[in-house]
């Protein structure tokens, strides 16, 4: 079925094939990929639409020697089958499995680690700068989507590259008019404009033969200037920024892809190669919706992917829900995402909204300044987005919400464990990061109705807050319609211990509620719903700490910096000495797998808590003769 | 001497006068910057350089109703003299006084507060929106440098306004050819070109007649073109963005700028104004040197700035002096700084390893995964950046760097109070936002030469680290030429107590080392220079629990999160109870004024510990009787 697939186990071996033998591989690849992905689940919709790509630059290209960066790296699996994985391409993004992304660790053809958008032209002109330090010669490429290439990051390295003009740096535009959505902004509106061009339609007909014959590029430039007088495009902006820009040209064509790429190869300077791919290729289903096939779960092939069974609602939806809900009473209710429309819940609002729905692009730091900007105005911003992406906001989220209190809703989804994409995407940091900051009041949510409840809440504040909330579906609980006020800055006692020594009190902070109850029962312990890391509940804290013998701290994040950490400051605070047990991540990145096994591994479900809260009993006890007081 | 200045007190007052008055007032107000600015020390050039600019928005428009965003807010002090605060310019950057950026607590014309690089594209349209979804007209207006522009939030901004085609938004570009140093990049490059172009010749030398007629715009530029066939440049790039664009045109001709503002203000669509001024115009010195009046202390505007007194050594200067004799030894050191070469005290560097030198240009975020990149090939890169600017590349630290445990060195300057600048640039949150991501080494000097030899150590780590340290003199301890390596994660005791009961350790982080052993006489306490935040030393720690009654940390940044907090963590996980007093910035954004001032105010000099310990001994005394042991 894959007999010539089944040959090649690196680049090199690959680059032993006739030119001729490239497409039966790339149709090969194609089959194998959709077998594959249809079996783990994964990215497929990317991947079937870089097969040609892929094959192209291992074959032109000296791998690993030269060095490729894979932008985001949701388009990595058909390189990763043809550098030696394709046996592991069935663990992907499994628990102890390989990544659905690049990693430098799994091979030395990942010459960087990916999956949050546009750092491969900086991290490519890094290599190729490094190659010239060390008088290597050696090319670094970067492949980029044309949804990455709008953010920020991707901008500053064009403009730092584009005056690097001894470096053999190339940026591959692949061009899907797609980043997970169709992508937005002026930009995306340019490239359209570029390859609705008449160079490219020329280029798509009749260019095989031109592109066919391998002369260096400005002699090709001329050869094809002379057949197409007059139809080349005027100077794009890559080239205003430095670049020596090609194309269109059609990505999924091997006979134009290969002699462009080897002519590439021998020109200096900033190369930019502008392709011109379609998301699915090749698997119908796929092309004609890729965002349904952009990271789908397991699914038949033939069938195709199914509608998911109705499950308890996610945290997402309940978001989505709500957002509609307070839009309709309150025409000041505006929301932003950066090009997370689907995955944040922000269908149905842009689809009833669509006036006050913003989605930016992939550009993090302006869709929290523009929330800013929004604020001061009187509107009721609310800025969906992901714990792990808001990393990428963080100074505008200080100098730009905090400092200047703005009313800014952070609605702040995959808060904790993420599951198959791993440690890039998890939202292990967001307390730490967050807590610090003056003038923010953080929310975290134990349930799907108080996740509402909060929301609506924070939409009332006079200043910045956020609610963050774990990807998936909560405990269960129906979210009440009526929505109230909480309290801000108050926990609530859930279960009372009836014990008068050993007493235990588990502070709960968000999903950890579930557990910390489950496990409370084992040591008739006292169990708080924290509900609030910023402003903590001091005063529940230290009543807890005058009627119990030992706290226990949990949280979904990590235990450095966290919400536990805030409650020993508390307690140093007022001046309590007490046994305090922190559970959270530990210190180390999480990698992939099924969410409930993660948290499984950190210790963080009921069983898991019960262990740990034993362990440490066991600990103290032995502490016990060296304690000072 | 400012007659008619004296006359202004709001921008409602400066739109009565006569247009041939503004020459005067433009006068004027020139020599009340520089006059004052020579007071109280503060930004001159760009202030100098943006007279004409600020003194024509007020004329044309409507502020406050419409808005102007000041990016930065270098050239803010023109605005402030004339929206009401020429009196309390004698304040400027003081403790209790006017800041030197736009506030929006400070006056309803500082419509967005501003100091960072590259947030007023994106706060102007959340305004224009803003105004769109109330159904008010209004303009809104930034004003941003060629240096800012470049920063990938200014693109990303510039990405979405460019798709809403009915905003009255207007970005004006004041191009000095200046960020803070020249700047750098392709976009600079480009600029460079559109302004040497052929029509910005023509619009300086003859355009007053046809700029002066009060036509629409787009008669304007027909007339324009009538007379210069063929003059007019290609489409530009901001053109290619989306953008109406209109320019180059001289900044300091009101003949020029207010015609022209006046027809963009009847425009539609995303309006981009590119003016051309001169950083330091109309003070010979300045204009001479922007560089060196870009921010100067006080001076005698006849002599001009002269040189500093030569006083203890700075950090910075420790710190370029290092990087240049590990260069010396190792060609794989090279040196990355996002446009801050003289603030990071890289010139030396700079000059002396030109190929190993990198300035990318205000891109914190492009500049650490570029080294992160350069990293996987086995150079050594040190990223010189501000504690404050760290927070722009949050996610590629934690993304790019730290998750793939990349050797790169960050020599964080400006950590702690930084004085004048204000609460904007305190370097407080980088303990608390860095001390949770695993696999980095975080270290922090006491004195001069401690700081030497921990980047010392850090350099030959195999994975990231940072040295932060503050802005200013050290304590004056001659570094040693010698480097050696220090243990990691091991801090040492610099003081011991001799008493046997209410016996107290001081655990100092840093800067803080200083007073605290200045205020350990009092109690006669131990001290220990703790040198690492991370990894900890909680043998350390352990010990000094066991043989002290109660322990003090003390750090330069937020007590949240902070240092002192990862105490309290290592205490915790040890079992042991023991009261703990955490001494740091308050939950509060520290504000402007002198470094010693603001210390003294966070009870962070001798006096403050010292305070703060004897209250902090008052208090448990009460809290003892509740204590639960």
């Amino acid at each position: 079925m894959y007999d010539l697939l089944d040959t090649i186990n690196t680049p090199a071996s690959l680059r032993q094939l006739e030119r001729k033998d490239l497409y039966q591989l790339a149709n090969e690849l194609r089959a194998f990929l959709l077998d594959s992905v249809s079996k783990t689940g994964g990215h497929l919709s990317s991947n079937l639409g870089s097969v040609e790509l892929t094959i192209a630059l291992h074959y032109v290209f000296d791998t690993p020697h030269d060095r490729i960066v894979w932008d985001v790296g949701h388009q990595c699996y058909g390189h990763k089958v043809l550098t030696g994985r394709r046996q592991l391409m069935s663990t992907l993004r499994q628990f102890g499995g390989i990544s659905g992304f690049p990693r430098r660790d799994e091979s030395e053809f990942d010459t960087f680690g990916t999956a949050h958008s546009s750092t491969s032209i900086s991290a490519a002109l890094g290599m190729a700068q490094g190659a010239r330090c060390k008088n290597e010669k050696r090319h670094a490429i970067a492949v980029i989507g044309d949804g990455a290439i709008t953010a920020g990051l991707a901008f500053e390295a064009m403009n730092n590259v584009g005056i690097c003009k001894d470096l053999p740096i190339l940026v591959i535009l692949n061009d899907n008019d797609m980043s997970i959505s169709p992508p937005v902004g002026a930009l995306s509106h340019y490239l359209g404009k570029l390859i609705s061009g008449q160079f490219y339609s020329y280029a798509k007909k009749g260019a095989k033969l031109a592109l066919s014959i391998a002369t260096p590029i400005r002699e090709l430039t001329l050869a094809l200037e002379k057949h197409a007088k007059g139809l080349v495009t005027p100077a794009t902006l890559f080239e205003d920024l430095g670049f020596y820009y090609t194309g269109p040209i059609d990505g999924h064509d091997l006979d134009a892809l290969i002699p462009v790429l080897q002519n590439l190869k021998t020109s200096l300077g900033p190369q930019f190669l502008h392709i011109v791919t379609q998301k699915g290729h090749g698997y119908p289903l796929a092309e004609a919706d890729p965002l349904l096939y952009h990271g789908p779960g397991k699914f038949n092939p033939v069938e195709g992917v199914t509608p998911a069974k109705e499950g308890n609602k996610t945290y997402t939806q309940i978001f989505g829900k709500w957002l509609c809900d307070e839009a309709e009473i309150d025409s000041r209710v505006v929301a932003i995402t950066p090009a997370m429309c689907e995955g944040s819940g922000l269908v149905e609002f842009a689809r009833r909204f669509p006036d006050r729905y913003f989605d930016v692009g992939i550009a993090e730091q302006h869709a929290v300044t523009f929330a800013a900007g929004l604020a001061t105005e009187g509107l009721k911003p609310v800025v969906a987005i992901y714990s792990t992406f808001l990393q990428r906001a963080y100074d505008q989220l200080i100098h730009d919400v905090a400092l200047q209190k703005l009313p800014v809703v952070f609605a702040i989804d995959r808060a904790g464990v993420v599951g198959a994409d791993g440690a890039t995407h998890m939202g292990s940091y967001d307390l730490a990061f967050m807590r610090c900051l003056p003038n923010l009041i953080l929310m975290v949510p134990s349930d799907e109705d108080e996740c509402r409840q909060m929301l609506h809440t924070a939409l009332r504040q006079d200043g910045p807050s956020a609610v963050r909330y774990p990807r998936g579906a909560g405990p269960g609980v129906t979210p009440a319609r009526t929505l109230t006020m909480l309290a801000i800055g108050k926990g609530e006692i859930r279960r009372t211990t009836s014990l008068l020594t050993g007493r235990i009190a588990i502070l709960a902070f968000g999903t950890m509620l579930a557990p910390a109850l489950a496990a409370a029962d084992a040591f008739d312990a006292t169990v708080v719903n924290m509900r609030f890391v910023k402003p903590l509940d001091n005063d529940l804290i230290r009543k807890l700490a005058h009627t119990h013998d030992m706290l226990v701290t949990v949280e979904e994040g990590c235990v450095m910096g966290g919400a536990g950490s805030a409650c020993l400051e508390s307690l140093a605070m007022t001046g309590i000495a007490i046994p305090v047990l922190q559970l959270g991540f530990p210190d180390q990145f999480i990698e992939h797998g099924d969410c409930a096994k993660l948290l499984h591994v950190c210790g963080l479900d009921a069983a898991g808590i019960e262990i740990s809260i034993r362990r440490w009993m066991d600990a103290i006890k032995l502490y016990e003769p060296h304690r000072h007081r």
